[in-house]
């Protein structure tokens, strides 16, 4: 009975806009988050595989009244999180799961964080995404910067999306594409939106991030962006690799230092392992295209990132091979910064500023590349943008912590 | 089919209290904050200009679950907001707005802030009304008080209304009463509740707040009260003024030093101007009723705030002239306090206490003065108060901030 | 209609597993807490006293949308909230109530609090229930360890209940077992979970609390756990006692060494008396098991709680006997640890590890002494398991927090 109602507002939406593409929205300020079922049979739409999207709402725990947006393109499935600054839960093609696990296990609502708890760390209480925004008003660890606590990895991953819309080209390939808006706003302290979009084509294996910062103040304003983008197993695994044309890599902290020699191989699930993280500044083409890789030790399954370093100049790569329970798990981080605390980064020039009613532009795009051949075709790519340019290994962190 | 089974429990319970006036329970522990849509016509009111009260619940983002009751009284437009301290978040006559355009666009659950984040200023994000409640446990800037972390301007404006309910006088002039109560209370702690109640009548341009705080516990407690009324265009522009009976005015603090010639004068939205603030003494009559006003340059549109000083004893004027995109806006802020941290007042003999089971009552007349005569009367009276008393302009702030 | 179609759901879920008990879930991820009212006839048991199971939902003010499971056993009422830990708000046999009035009269929503607010003592912002967990990753009294604020009494009591189910055993008894799940998990901190169980037998005036804590992690963490179980009138009057088989009582501080020769004899309610909390080491019996009886001044009305020392080892008497109004309580608290801050407790060998994969029990009973010979039967079963032996009165607390 309610999915039947539903169905008849969502013909009346799409009749309004026939013309180009169906539109809808899922979520405003006059409009809950209702459950939804929509599929491309409903639309009309005869593809080879049928894809459809799906609305529902989380119950119990600290996921209470959490909204879940499901989007299965025929072949890869997508949960997107509008609760949670339409963070990308989970991808997953056939048996294939981008993402990990972590231990935290539900998809916790922002009201029951307090982001502040835990040294600024608390954060950590709701971290289990595949991508996870980070910023936009600061990036990085805890820590004092002009007397005010930053919070491990800003706010973005915890607001609730204000208005969310979905929209399906109305001619083949009919790429889907799910819209979200970020609202980062305090009084005398910031005025930024981030339209969010992602973008998938039905019967693809990838999708593509597409995210406009606004600085919506009447003053120029410092801002930070990174892309935490999160995999394990089965990319993740001992011998794994990570390629990427490197134009300079350093440890973030001196415990990384002792594994700098292998930074770009990976450990099994190691005990006491905890993480070390390295800083890499990668190089690019001439339009500031560049491509970040992980593959499996065979060299058979990876998954690339594609990103401009116009947009997002530095990339962090995570390695936290501990064990699979403690969250086995690698972060391929774009970013306009590292992952230090902004106070530190302002000396690297690693904290950009927005002028008054400017905006930016974060685009990345993920490819499973399913097979030897599609991996072997993103190294050469990553070979091809290197172009034999030097890679420098830099054997000490840009930051002493140390003085911290 | 959902306003019809409204209207038959409306039309039961109006039933059980017909010999004087309608009323509705819209809020309990035992209702939920559903939509209703209630008119004049349906009471069966004849009125020259009909009145409706309605409750509508905002979604999405960082406003997910916040009720919001519009009062159209026939001429005028109220918009009060039971999720934050029954706060005032506008008011409008025709298209002259009472209100401001502040940066935080969302209507914000207190689920979603943390007051206690960025120094004790998450307050910030949620600030937006024409009428915000500070108090009652503390009014003022964050900082220590005796170890403890003060956030500004104190809990109120971010406790949800426990139990709201809508009085309609059954003759008239049909005075429209809504009531909401805040709890305010932690065990050791504090044991306030406050008795809102928003008044206005059909046809009028005016509203009044009648709020009573009772100290439920059994000793006695200090408490701080600060009603944050917010104006801007079409009230506030270049040469704009501020006329009270002032007794001491003084700058809050060093930078309003600066501008104290010209204290009651507004410049118009001026770049890096950011706030001034002045500490007003006001004079009141026999009974301790005064009058505060801010007109246009022209006298020819203004409001008024009246008070009686001995509930409200001090007055803060809030001048935030900045560019209209940051805030365009004045704070008309009648108090017990001024807005230093609750450890500088003190001193001043600004912080008072409540007996235990004692009450302590704030009302406030919002008037509206449509035209040259209404402003012209406005002042008068301002200078009737006044009498003729002298005006201590103080040069230097009442607080050393610098010792801080 | 609404509790038809519940009726049928429910008959359609028992039928599941008629044979040995009925099985109800009542809030899981994909199911609300929605409203329930289960009774013994429904079932079709015939007891002598009907019993039933009622899901209700809080509205307005803190306590938007937090869930309260009634259970009737026929004799003794009991209310959990499930939004609050699976807590005990409180319980009651005809009108002998279990429980207190603390001044926080609403059940909060942990949405609404932030317990490192008030220098983290934000948890006193919803403490008002009859049992009320703390724990699981700390305890005690706000303060830093290891460079990390650990808020009043940790998280338990503000972590909604992620499973909730009730189990009916199909055959006499018909004991009533009402569990819920509460997940503590935070990337790289804590990978908790605690099964809550309650369990209460048809026309029994007793109910028991079966937890087990799940270290779910590949590492060993310490955890603590501390049960604050609290009573006032009847039980608590002047005159009142309180008796266990002890081994060591000290007091907590120096303000309650004043108090130490009468620490097992209560004040009526005392102005400014505050509290005053002594530490006590219980002796057990052979098997571990100890009893703690709180009884009114003529002995003729008790409670008593009975738990291992295995499990809890240590017991903290809290003595808050001030005015009625501020919440004239008395705490019996069986637990892992004192109410010292985590920091002050390794010293004293009362912060235990849980290793990976490990679990711990946390069971006690708690029992109604209805009338002299209850009280009798109980207390002589503290001088059966005291059984002789010396009891050291220490005169100085076993901390000197003097030394802060």
């Amino acid at each position: 009975m309610k999915s039947l109602k539903l169905l008849v507002s969502l013909a009346a939406l799409s009749a309004a806009s026939h013309a180009m593409a169906w539109d809808y929205v899922l979520l405003d300020s006059d409009k809950a988050a209702d459950n939804l079922h929509l599929t491309s049979q409903q639309l009309g739409v005869k593809t080879e595989r049928p894809f459809s999207v799906t609305l529902r709402t989380l119950h119990g725990g600290r996921q209470e009244g959490v909204s879940i947006i499901d989007i299965d393109n025929g072949v890869m499935k997508l949960s997107v999180v509008p609760t949670r600054g339409m963070n990308v839960l989970q991808a997953s093609v056939g048996d294939v799961r981008l993402g990990w696990d972590s231990p935290v296990k539900e998809v916790v609502n922002p009201a029951f964080i307090e982001l502040n708890g835990r040294g600024g760390l608390g954060w950590l209480e709701g971290f289990n995404e595949l991508v996870t925004r980070c910023g936009y008003e600061w990036v990085g660890h805890p820590g004092l910067d002009n007397g005010e606590l930053l919070t491990l990895h800003g706010r973005a991953a915890n607001i609730p999306a204000s208005k969310v819309t979905l929209h399906i080209d109305e001619k083949p390939p009919y790429a889907i594409h799910l819209r979200g808006e970020l609202k980062e706003q305090a009084f005398k302290k910031v005025d930024f939106s981030v339209a969010t979009e992602l973008v998938t084509e039905p019967g693809s294996t990838s999708f593509t991030l597409n995210d406009r910062l606004t600085n919506n103040g009447d003053y120029p304003k410092e801002y930070q962006a990174l892309y935490h983008s999160n995999f394990s197993t089965p990319f993740l695994e001992q011998g794994a690799k990570f390629a990427a044309p490197v134009k300079q890599v350093s440890p973030f902290n001196d415990k990384a230092k002792a594994d700098l020699a292998d930074w770009q191989t990976y450990r099994g699930p190691t005990r006491d392992y905890d993480e070390t993280v390295y800083n890499v500044v990668p190089y690019a083409d001439a339009k500031g295209e560049t491509l970040a890789v992980l593959h499996n030790k065979a060299g058979s399954l990876g998954v690339s990132l594609g990103f401009n370093t116009q947009q997002l100049p530095v990339f962090s790569l995570w390695k936290n091979t501990d064990t699979q329970g403690q969250g086995y798990v690698t972060g391929l981080e774009p970013g306009t910064s590292f992952s230090y605390n902004r106070r530190y980064q302002r000396p690297l020039n690693l904290v950009p500023t927005i002028g008054a009613k400017e905006q930016r532009q974060f685009q990345i795009r993920y490819n499973l590349l399913a097979d030897k051949a599609a991996v072997d075709d993103a190294l050469s790519l990553v070979g091809k943008i290197q172009d034999g340019r030097q890679t420098e290994v830099r054997p000490t962190p840009l930051v002493d912590l140390s003085k911290e």
